[in-house]
């Protein structure tokens, strides 16, 4: 038994390379099999008008804002990127375990013609549009938990009620004790394993689709609350953008799997009940934070 | 409103510094204040017998193991660390939102007195000892979860067993597809949301209580399944070693809150319904791995 079939053999089970993914029959497919099954049709490109970059000298986290959910914030957001608000600032905290946030280390910048104050946003009406995809599993956290836009959701059908959940990935806008002082100059991404209490406490108003390994592997801080203590361990936001400002050929241009789509529920099937040569128990169960949304580059 | 009281308001639902923590009547207390009122008999030190050190060049990682769940591969990790197995190998792989996963990276180092095959241990029977600590809430992917010796677990009454969870800073043997592989020349962490659908497919021999942030930090690998692919971006083991071998001078002498303590308790129900100026909505529901298991130094 060589180390490395141990280790390929145990990596299988999560997000297997194309390399590794040879299809057979009876099989539960991969995820790499689920996405080259897929037709083009079921992809959908984020609306480059929705889309933020924030560009760190180690590379570009690119964030989509859920404007349908949180139009307030999505305005405020879209105010502040084009005034260069976040041009210049920090990465003030890292928190294992919990979130990175950045924004203003002095705390002086103005805000311009963005407001300080904004209604809370943290749920929004349930209605039709945007489409709520469902998961079979009971949530602990909400009465039933899904995707929006492949962004991890729930949902209260009797209070009409719908909102984005603290999954890895979530964009959060920090508040104080006020409910309306969440304004967007400060963010938040979870790093680590899904606050879900914070739900319906706090605007989740998007996801971060590629560069999370910029935010997470960003060394802890040892303030309080993982807050850095020196202005030289703060990492500069080099320039943050709307994508839509940025001339094409310089945006980074993907692809979201669809969660109303067939293949995300094939996707949604082979996390809960996985058959394979290594699976010995499939749980029948999947978390709303972990079922894996594929994103690409645009073919 | 300022952006500095706008992060601590934020952070202060989580990990509340002490000073920051002043307890106000009627309020949720904050872990800070758990840990501030609890008593000295209801912390444990992990016993140095049972606690692995595997220093790393930043720092230290201190895990603590579970021989009463996993008694043989408790047993090969002692032999394997004992012969110095694990000196000069190195961090193989670092998965986003996955696993950090580390052993030898040229798959021929001998592994001595120690096997090359074990029983797989994925679960352990149900009985007395060591004792369960059953949390209120339902749980998706297990009939019960709580906590064995402050490491979040699970159990099925039914069926007579219990198992280790993989909550973040879990720690795995990686193993191939047959179900004996695992034997502990090559562990894994969990560094991102709890892959819980590994439950009971793959054993679970122990926890991380302090150093996860040297392990979650690492730098994602550009390889398949987030392996390194140059050498030079492996992060060498120093060395490896059983805490009771170290003289006790050098030892990283640390506390557990216990899971069947009161204070365990108080800080149970203070995350599922946390009633302070901040929280709009408690969550009347808390996660397995989403309970913060104190860890203290030793006093």
């Amino acid at each position: 038994m060589s180390g490395l079939r141990r280790c390929a053999g145990f990596a299988l089970l999560a997000f297997a390379s194309p390399a590794l993914a040879g299809a057979a029959a009876g099989k539960t497919p991969t995820v790499a099999e689920i996405v080259a099954a897929s037709t083009a049709d079921e992809w959908r490109e984020p609306a480059a008008g929705n889309t933020l970059y924030f560009d760190l000298p180690g590379g570009r986290v690119v964030i989509e804002l859920a404007p349908q959910l949180a139009p307030l914030h999505a305005a405020n957001l879209w105010t502040l990127l084009r005034a260069g608000y976040f041009d210049g600032l920090a990465i003030l905290r890292a928190q294992d375990n919990f979130v990175v946030q950045w924004g203003d280390p002095d705390d002086k910048r103005p805000l311009g013609n963005a407001q300080a104050k904004l209604a809370s946003e943290y749920v929004a009406p349930l209605n039709a549009d945007p489409l709520f995809t469902p998961l079979p599993d009971r949530d602990g956290y909400a009465p039933e938990a899904g995707f929006i836009n492949s962004m991890p959701a729930a949902r209260d059908s009797k209070a009409r009620e719908q909102w984005l959940v603290h999954c890895y990935g979530a964009i959060g806008v920090a508040r104080g004790n006020d409910p309306l002082s969440g304004n967007g100059s400060s963010l938040y991404a979870v790093i680590g394993q899904a606050p879900r209490q914070l739900d319906r406490n706090i605007a989740v108003v998007g996801h971060v689709w590629a560069g999370m390994e910029l935010l997470a592997t960003r060394p802890r801080g040892a303030g309080a609350m993982g807050f850095y203590e020196k202005p030289e361990q703060m990492l500069t936001i080099v320039k943050a953008h709307v994508a839509a400002d940025v001339p094409p050929a310089e945006r980074t241009r993907l692809q979201v799997l669809k969660s109303d789509s067939r293949s995300f529920a094939r996707l949604i099937e082979a996390r809960r009940n996985r058959h394979d040569e290594w699976m010995l128990r499939p749980p029948g169960y999947v978390d709303v934070c972990n079922v894996p949304v594929p994103v690409r580059a645009v073919p």
